[in-house]
């Protein structure tokens, strides 16, 4: 059956939406029209005015709704060490820790020539003219331990080169709670390479 | 890290729809913010004009943009045929085997006392306005096979039972495809009961 056609509108929009299959779609949509029409002006003004007051800091490239954002601005953060991540979400995982005290940059991708992304995609610029400014004196590249995520840093690394900045990568090894059993090779080989004196 | 608002506002009102968690919310928040803006604003559009626009039938209370609804209407199907169901889903469902023929009527939940769920709670009125009406033959009980669309179907067939209408329930049996090995005991012993001579 042809479902009445606004229901199939808001179906097919939020079969766009990543993970949501038609299945959960068509679920979604059913129960939003079984709900009171507040609840759903509100779900459509939060997913508007997200979309609108959401950009990216002049300074850091992080998502914000005020620029420069809230952590470029923080006066309690180290100004001196910049943490280089692929996406605004790894801030969040990084800030869930609670042990990182430093400013970031957000690169808003990695290099994968295979999906045509080069280094003209990332958002470099931005990061060159914070280090020339002379603040920064440590770059930390968390980009993901994956191949588009090490080819990036690894360009990163000789970009900066020139510029008297420490550059550095996150340590790469047996993640905590892991088994040694289970690991595969190339996770092994670098905890075996990047092994540190018990103290 | 606080989200900034808008952002922290988005992935709130996604949590609060069915099976999405926080961590669903918050990679749909941080896809819609990266998205272009006309294709939020058709989701936001899309989800105002569903609710907005989509009612239940007066006739059958199925929902619908057209009242009364486009199977109430098709003057293909066969008003003396009412297959009474719990929710919008189920006619969704029943319309894919492309077997059914007949008219719908739509209850919007089923008796659960635990629930506080009683027949008043249930679009009754309407089911017993047609019935009254006189086009109507057999009314076929199809609510769920458990035990709140059980207690439906008996009530309903209690409060029918004095009008000058068949009221027949849907078989209940082993599924196409199921293994009998697998099968739980209620179901098996429905099949059973509900054998029939080979032909």
């Amino acid at each position: 059956m042809a479902l009445p056609r606004p229901l199939a509108r808001l179906v097919e929009e939020l079969t766009r939406l990543p993970g949501i299959g038609p299945k959960t779609a068509q679920r979604l949509a059913f129960h939003i029209v079984d709900q009171p029409e507040e609840r759903v002006s509100a779900l459509a003004a939060a997913l508007v005015e997200a979309r609108e007051q959401i950009r990216t800091c002049s300074v850091c490239c992080n998502l914000t709704d005020v620029d420069p954002c809230r952590l470029c601005t923080d006066p309690q953060r180290d100004g001196s060490l910049v943490c280089v991540v692929e996406g605004p979400r790894d801030v969040v995982a990084l800030e869930r820790t609670r042990e990182y005290r430093g400013r970031y940059h957000v690169l808003h991708g990695a290099i994968s020539p295979l999906d045509g992304i080069g280094p003209g995609d990332l958002r470099l610029k931005e990061l060159l003219d914070r280090i020339r400014s002379g603040e920064v004196q440590e770059v930390i590249l968390a980009t993901d331990p994956d191949p588009e995520g090490e080819a990036t840093a690894m360009y990163l690394g000789r970009l900066l080169k020139p510029l008297a900045v420490r550059v550095t990568r996150v340590a790469r090894g047996m993640p905590v709670g892991g088994s040694l059993e289970y690991m595969d090779e190339v996770t092994l080989a670098k905890a075996m390479e990047g092994r540190r004196e018990v103290s």
